[in-house]
């Protein structure tokens, strides 16, 4: 009989231990012994709960139960979950998180202490909530060489503008259609400045190239520049607007990673993933292309992912997982300024600077489409060429377009 | 430095020698050691070959050479293949394999022999090409009880409905295509005829579900009754027309599963897996559905799962992989005819008989249309009721709706 502890009774954390309770005996087949919950560590108590007899206030309770073998850590955050996390791997217990901030800027640290100590820091529910990725990535793929991940990282955001291309709804009436729908927070400035897909594209680098990126380091665009007209315009295109965090080596020894709305052809599976799924593709010198699905966030889907880990912990106790990167060399990180792509470009000028600017290019436009502007596609060019040939023009929207 | 032999230098092995080759830094890099090849035994000489000097004619050779570790059988069929794959396992090898209809009908039986040999038996490229499936099947969702499995298995087939569907080409022409490019054999009967769709749809629903299929007992329609007319239909309702396997449980201890031609609606994912490309979605009572793409044919992309299997036999000499099933009990395996879906039906019958058998349908027509028949979509029956409801129509397709 396994015994884990919960750290942090949220959505993630509650979700964990109805899994266990409601597929107990699967999760006993799967890890070759039962697997329960014997502590459940939260500042409130849950009166009424069914859990609410495994409530502590106290984490050395925990840290001091040698009866304890795995921690499940879904508090979030970088401050009492770094220190709990630390506090359990030398207290002899694998840690198994969904907490992507936590993975992706002290990642490194940890699996070396969990190592040091011969245990495993697990985290495949940080990327894509329930989809399985990190395993696959750093497993099934482990025959080829990896040069480029990106995907819909971000369900909230995804949720937003599959809303506003299949409903017309402002970025604002979408917004707020989500956080009614409990699928955006109060304070939504982390889902939708990027920066929760930044965290998550710089865990999918380190795994897929092997050296560490600093979540402080990438270019994080959000979807508040994201209009109907936009939408619009991309309609014409035969694309969708789908925000991206991707990452990619830009030579023998660099990589770049940033996060950033992009056309998406409506040919690629990737336009396809709507409301609050997740698309990750993967693609390496041997196999091409891979795409994972499916939800990348959420109660229960999340938990299945936590879940998974903890099966994986508890049958492989002592066994070291290679689940880990470098420190990145200087250079490593590039601008990801030099990426080249085609762009949808929304600007007030005249046809005559966009000639001068382009050549010929692909203009679209569309009933309702506002007078004093041009929409068009370019040819492929990197940033700061773009930024140069549109200098003087007023530029409404510029977004990359994924081919 | 671990030591391996291929037996079959057909397209899968001669990949599987050339990935290891190719990727040696980053194989050694996963593997923890050195990965090369010692042996390929075939009954052809290979003059010229890079790895012509690797051949021998000879299994006993292989079997009786204690540094090989790891034996990657790419063989085929369950001839030589099977007698091999046993002798291995009784020397104290682990063996790799990508052979579907081996795993699908002789898988449960090896791994007993691997499980007591303390080795392992591993197959990821027998399902899904280079797809990462079985791992994530047994590992990622092992928190969850899944109940349905379905996808594009053939990437032959798939591309022949492609093919149809978007350069509007005949069953045989497309066929012809196929086989000009080399997606398809010169005797194309186990792939258009569903067999080979039928073997991998068995292997997914004994891992999901637990208990062996025989892949003698499904039902398994090919594509050879697809026509262009029921293509152009299927585009009238929003719908793709691709070959699926699919495996479901009926009750609480009985499943089915069958292999046949079905509309899956253009909103759906799998609707834009074309070409050679293979998708697979996976239904867990936690997680939803996932979905897991990408080549699920081709040299390279079988090889670079073979070799992530032999990585993991390298990495876990002797360690035991809860990869297995049991037998199915007396009338677990239940009749696909039960399973209740909408359905597209073509027949030439009068409107007075499709109203009297079904009430109010959906008809759909297309300019060049028959003028002898008519097309339309039910509502859900199961097989036997839609054979009744239709008996005494002449009908000409009858293929069901995914939804």
């Amino acid at each position: 009989m396994a015994k884990i502890a919960i750290c942090g009774y949220g959505i993630v954390g509650s979700g964990v231990a109805e899994v266990i309770a409601e597929n107990a005996d699967s999760i006993a087949r799967n890890a070759a012994e039962d697997v329960s919950v014997k502590y459940i560590l939260d500042k409130r108590d849950f009166p009424g709960d069914p859990f609410e007899n495994m409530i502590v206030h106290d984490f050395s309770v925990i840290e001091n139960d040698p009866e304890v073998t795995v921690l499940v850590e879904t508090m979030g955050g970088i401050g009492a979950a770094y220190d709990f996390t630390k506090r359990a791997l030398l207290a002899g217990k694998s840690v198994v998180t969904s907490n992507k901030e936590l993975v992706a800027t002290k990642g490194h640290e940890l699996i070396a202490i969990a190592k040091k100590n011969n245990l495993n820091y697990l985290f495949e529910a940080s990327v894509g909530g329930g989809i399985p990725i990190i395993r696959p990535i750093t497993q099934c793929l482990a025959a080829n060489k990896l040069d480029e991940v990106y995907g819909i990282l971000n369900g909230t955001t995804n949720y937003i503008l599959t809303e506003m291309i299949q409903s017309n709804a402002s970025f604002e009436d979408a917004l707020h259609q989500a956080q009614t729908n409990g699928y955006a927070e109060a304070d939504p400035s982390a889902d939708i400045e990027g920066i929760d897909a930044a965290r998550k594209i710089c865990i999918l680098s380190d795994l897929c190239f092997g050296k560490h990126v600093n979540p402080a380091d990438i270019k994080a665009q959000g979807i508040t520049g994201v209009t109907t007209a936009d939408v619009e315009y991309a309609k014409r295109l035969n694309c969708k607007i789908k925000l991206l965090g991707r990452a990619l080596r830009t030579g023998h020894e660099t990589a770049t990673a940033y996060v950033a709305p992009h056309l998406v052809s409506n040919s690629s599976l990737l336009s396809n993933v709507d409301g609050v799924m997740n698309g990750i593709v993967v693609h390496g010198n041997a196999l091409g292309d891979t795409m994972f699905y499916g939800a990348g966030a959420g109660k229960r889907p999340t938990a299945s992912a936590v879940v998974a880990d903890v099966i994986d912990a508890v049958k492989h106790v002592k066994a070291r997982k290679y689940l880990d990167w470098d420190d990145a060399p200087d250079g490593y990180f590039t601008d990801s300024s030099y990426v080249s792509s085609r762009w949808y470009i929304r600007a007030n000028t005249s046809l005559q600077q966009i000639g001068w600017a382009f050549g010929k290019v692909s203009f679209v436009t569309y009933t309702g489409a506002a007078g004093d502007e041009y929409a068009f596609a370019t040819e492929p060019y990197d940033e700061n060429t773009i930024l140069k040939l549109t200098s003087g023009m007023n530029i409404r929207s510029m977004f990359r377009i994924l081919d």
